[in-house]
């Protein structure tokens, strides 16, 4: 197999299926979303046997048991892809979309329509939900697309795809609307994250390793997701009950999410009131704290932060904790060490709070709430294709709308321009 | 001079001030504005001075009459920079700007803040009113700027940047907020749009030629503009008078902007009734028609298109003109040999005109309008950085919201995730 030439080929296809895509109806983009979720549900048998080769193979192969456990795909999976298909059938289309018409002083009206972006390129590790999932909102937002999962899930994906291409069949819509990468050639991501001509927009779904690899290679705009240093600052005018409960739902109610909190950071003004009772929540849960000097003088048996630990995206029960002198410092330090993903202030102090909002330079930015907020679904995109770390075309949790781009269109009656 | 270490320091000095001039507040930002406006107009004289050495340098080396041109300052294109200023200064500044903030069934209420770029690489010609227009743009909308104009403008360019320094530290702002390159080293360029770790986006603004090499070894992401081959389609139900008066503005207006129409497709039906006359009209203008055979059956006089006509922005009195079938072939021509820039349907028809602004994909699609309209002061931008052929972030003409990016801000009042 000539990966380049069918790399090419899948381009080529993937641009002239995003023609017809574009100017689907919403009606027939979801016929086809609703007969691919009814394709899932029935096939159900048969892709958990593909699954099952998949799992054979990549224990064969001994991988590591959490990777094992995000390719397991489960009946229970298997509905919760067919429902979450149906969900994206549900949301509103978001193409054609006009907004903003305003009348100029030339006579013209000036207003935006939101169209597809063209063809989007997913890479994902080998976890076979995705595929349904990015499937289906690249499909309700008009975009063809390009599907390069883990070579692990190769199996599952295929299969997978093919009840995609049957839905899209069933509506009349082009099977090519929706391609999985058939080889499992590492060389192929090479290909596509630099097929400028027939990709518009690359969106990795995976770990930073990944997401470093494709940022060096790239010739395609990124939709990207770096890593989750979350922080949550406790401002001198913090109310210690609403601190209490939002530190241990930012850092304990998941420790693998990207939206965790990995850092606290204390006024000092408040350490005394509220350290002690945030600690001991977060010993009995588990958590290893790893703080400054100030932090140890209270927790003597808390371990020393390093440079490093304030840098880091844990995603385990580790906690890094700093006293700072106030609001300025702490900006700073979420600034500096942060990885501009999600960060909280708790706080009463208006001026605290609007200085915090427009000062953190992060894509989501929160007052007296959980950094466990920071989601497609609880921000009400109705679904979430990742959260973009950048700050090009999308930032935060990016739906369907980050799917999408706006094109300007004038109406007028024969204007011309003086 | 190290131009590798020169750059390095240029991004670095960037970034620092990036921080400081995003949260610095309106006030702040329009005093300085107006104090580089005020310096503009006090030193028109040594401006000038600057000004003709470039001249001169660039005559001694044989510089085209129309680069010329455009390197040429006069004491009206002075004052035209200060007013410029001035009207940047009076735009409403977009940094802060809220929107959408809406209550969650959890709790939070979720919204958006426009929050600026960061860094702002702009690389031009050699047009040194470009260098007061983008360094204003780009501070008013809370970015630092590093400016690379064309080498044969560097006397003029460092005259206007010192100005602009004078301005920012008049208002208390960090001089590096707007620097501009010191070097005509070719390779400051190759350094700058590599520099991912300092700049967050490149404008250029120039010909077919740079945008090309920038997007082959860019590393940074683009708001890129090529070129603009526009239509004009006159449907089956075109207002004879409206298609006159439109074709003659979309190409007779102007001849070398990129908003200029430079092709012109009719379909069957209004063929005989439309084209003598503006057939007449071009003719008369000094307009070369090149159309297809159905064309020159009717202007036995004209000459015939080859396949790069119909791909070819003119920037010229030269029209390419095709007769289709109607809306679908029109569409589908313009799609495939356009640029995805400015077209415009000329109909009365509802359908026509609801698939035509559907379909096409531009950055602007237009009915009954002359395409000479697509630009930020006619949209009301109030200004422009440049016109988006891309479609990821900015499409179209570019203002300063285009220079701006939404995060997410969330207002709790102590809630956590279920």
């Amino acid at each position: 197999m000539d990966i380049e030439q069918y790399m090419q080929n899948v381009g080529k296809h993937a641009r002239e299926a995003s023609r017809r895509i574009a100017r689907a109806d919403s009606n027939a983009k979801n016929n086809a979303l609703r007969a691919i979720a009814a394709a899932i549900r029935r096939d159900t048998d048969d892709l958990l046997a593909a699954n099952r080769e998949d799992l054979a193979a990549a224990r064969a192969a001994g991988l590591e048991p959490a990777m094992l456990d995000r390719l397991t795909l489960s009946a229970k999976g298997v509905a919760a892809m067919a429902e979450g298909v149906d969900q994206v059938a549900a949301l509103a289309d978001p193409v054609g979309e006009i907004s903003d018409l305003k009348f100029r002083p030339s006579g013209i009206q000036v207003g935006r329509m939101r169209v597809p972006l063209g063809v989007i390129g997913i890479i994902y590790e080998a976890r076979p939900n995705v595929t349904a999932d990015a499937a289906a909102l690249c499909l309700k937002s008009g975009n063809a697309s390009i599907l390069r999962g883990g070579s692990e899930a190769i199996r599952s994906n295929r299969a997978i795809a093919a009840l995609v291409q049957e839905g899209l069949a069933t509506a009349g819509l082009p099977a090519n609307a929706v391609q999985v990468i058939e080889t499992t050639d590492r060389a192929a991501v090479g290909h596509l994250i630099t097929l400028r001509e027939y990709v518009d927009v690359i969106v990795p779904r995976g770990g930073k390793g990944l997401i470093a690899r494709l940022l060096a290679e790239s010739r395609v705009p990124m939709i990207q997701h770096l890593d989750g240093n979350c922080h949550v600052y406790l401002d001198d005018d913090a109310d210690p009950e609403k601190a209490l409960q939002i530190v241990e739902n930012s850092k304990t109610q998941r420790y693998g999410t990207c939206n965790t909190a990995e850092s606290l950071l204390l006024a000092r003004s408040v350490v005394a009131q509220v350290l002690p009772a945030i600690a001991a929540m977060l010993t009995q849960k588990g958590v290893e704290i790893r703080g400054c000097h100030e932090t140890l003088a209270l927790l003597p048996h808390a371990r020393a932060a390093t440079e490093e630990d304030y840098a880091a995206e844990f995603l385990a029960p580790i906690i890094s904790v700093k006293v700072v002198s106030g609001l300025d410092e702490a900006i700073e330090h979420i600034n500096h060490y942060g990885s501009h993903h999600t960060d909280a202030i708790v706080s009463e102090n208006y001026t605290s709070v609007m200085r915090f909002l427009r000062e953190v330079d992060s894509a989501s930015v929160m007052v007296n709430a959980s950094t466990r907020f920071a989601d497609g679904f609880e921000y009400g995109l109705g679904a979430e294709i990742g959260i973009s770390t950048d700050k090009i075309h999308a930032r935060g949790p990016v739906g369907l709308e980050g799917l999408t781009s706006q094109k300007w269109i004038v109406l007028g009656n024969g204007e011309v321009r003086a």
